[in-house]
């Protein structure tokens, strides 16, 4: 006897608060894993879907990709987990996995063309998917991944969307000792980028406009801090990570790298970007984008967090009685730095 | 008794035809070699510089960085050369080498920021440098590489700039067997871009804005021809070299590319170049700039041509009759693909 009812938390409506909503979940199938959430982390993506700023929605859609919980149900070919065991779901939930598959079979599934995302998408057979913001989530167990008991389960939400996003580039560009990195904004991608590239042993800047984090910018783990309202500072870099998303000119980011340096895109503004070609020309430097990471790079996240005893700095709420507090504090850039909400 | 005077060809205003004009080579140093010189490319940059399009220009200028001749002196510290020998210049005659420059100490030596240009340049005592419209010129040995003897001399004048121009990026991105390569642009760079990308094993294929070029392109080792102005076609490139320097929209280039592949641009639009940052991120493909090369990627350029009997496909002209005939070839478009000053 499965459990046939989710309670949810739902928007139904562009820039909407949200409100409980019951779902029935689809039939557990053989490979599938009902997991029992405790926490599930707020992320900037699914405000975009809330406030419909990036495709037209489906209402009602339950968002939420940081999902932390045990498993409560398992179907009878899952293997390796058992019942009772701490998992986690993050952004995606279905891709292929086909040998013939260009993403899947080179450790970037996150780029599956069928991938199917966590929240506001559907199956192939034309169901919908529902999110974190709920009492339980049905997915298969490819897409469910075990947390490092170390790991406290708050803290570990981030690290399936935010996470994954920022360490996927660092390992991808091989930062290591003496690689001099730049972390473009301090938020919830940037204090977590800042602490890994930290770990990796690379020198840290922390870039922002303003003073105001950099008490906690070299906290975590930054051994400088640039304010762009001076001006660009003397530190090239070799590997610039943009986590903000209010910018069009790259210019003055590319005329901080060092020579063959990267700058990654993970903040998406919604206008377009330019650049003089001779920023990239003289320096033979690259622009790059990156989004999330594959299921493996979701395992090496949690693993190298566990390892390094790195946190995300967290804010709780509550979420049968705080979600819409929540969220607001997210609307409003007042979270430092990620929101968690406790079921 | 080293010579004391150099016939050579001068530009002495924006857009003015060259004129003979002769100048006195410094004293030749102990580390220098004088090359007397059988042939000089014409390379675009040239014509940018003679109509003063990059930067205000101290005339006169002797244009010319492709520079092939025979070592006719040396002063008394060169080694590893002998008189009478094969030699060619390209588009540095001196760079620092110090060991705390992060150019020389990592392959980039043609970013060094003390480096000197073949021409319309100074060196640090403030005489200025002259390139290879010329019968010699006197340069330092460390920027004199020997050219290997199966090399037709007239051939390897264009490896020195638009040769190591399009095979660095290629091996910097680890071009091989499997390789999908995309080559925008068949001109002077693109057709040595198709030829190195093909004797690497990878697949190219020639985009274009015509047919014109189609049957040549396939010739040259391209498998597939892509005529933009009928779409972009199906195929996905890992590597996209844009030598066109006509665009600056990025988007349909970046769709061309395969998930986490590279567009590499070569040609240098005079107009900013603009891109949606979803068109990077959605497909993790990055924006990479290179100019030219180092010395040892000239060195490497030399050698993977003659390996591989890569040839440049040439337009001679007689250096003394025929020379402002050649400039003006080059700059209607009509040179396929590289124009050579024979002395």
């Amino acid at each position: 006897m499965t459990i046939s009812k989710i309670d949810a938390f739902a928007c139904f409506g562009a820039k909407q608060p949200v409100k409980p909503f019951e779902y029935t979940p689809r039939p557990l199938g053989p490979k599938d894993i009902t997991v029992k959430i405790s926490h599930s982390g707020i992320c900037g993506s699914d405000l975009h879907h809330m406030d419909e700023g990036w495709k037209k929605e489906d209402w009602p859609i339950v968002p939420g990709h940081e999902i932390i919980g045990t498993v409560l149900e398992m179907g009878d070919e899952v293997t390796g987990f058992e019942l009772g065991q701490l998992v986690g779901v993050g952004v995606q939930v279905w891709t292929c996995f086909a040998d013939d598959c260009r993403a899947c079979t080179t450790n970037s599934d996150n780029l599956c063309p069928k991938r199917v995302a966590t929240y506001s998408a559907e199956y192939a057979d034309g169901s919908k998917t529902y999110g974190g913001y709920a009492t339980h989530v049905r997915v298969q167990s490819t897409h469910v991944v075990v947390i490092p008991p170390t790991l406290p389960r708050a803290h570990a939400a981030p690290l399936l969307c935010a996470g994954v996003t920022t360490l996927t580039p660092l390992r991808r560009l091989n930062v290591k000792a003496g690689t001099s990195v730049g972390v473009v904004g301090i938020g919830g991608l940037g204090h977590l980028a800042i602490q890994f590239a930290a770990a990796m042993g690379a020198r840290v800047t922390a870039v922002s406009h303003s003073l105001s984090k950099k008490t906690e910018a070299l906290a975590l783990g930054a051994s400088a801090f640039v304010n762009m309202a001076d001006g660009p500072g003397a530190e090239k870099f070799d590997v610039l990570i943009m986590t903000s998303s209010h910018f069009s000119n790259m210019d003055p980011y590319l005329a901080m790298l060092e020579i063959n340096g990267t700058a990654v895109i993970l903040g998406a503004p919604e206008n377009r970007v330019d650049f003089s070609p001779f920023s990239v020309i003289a320096n033979q430097c690259s622009i790059m984008g990156s989004l999330i990471g594959s299921v493996a790079d979701m395992k090496e996240t949690l693993r190298f967090a566990a390892e390094h005893n790195i946190k995300p700095l967290i804010e709780e709420f509550d979420m049968k009685t705080q979600i819409n507090d929540a969220i607001q504090s997210v609307r409003d850039g007042k979270v430092r730095y990620r929101a968690v909400l406790k079921v």
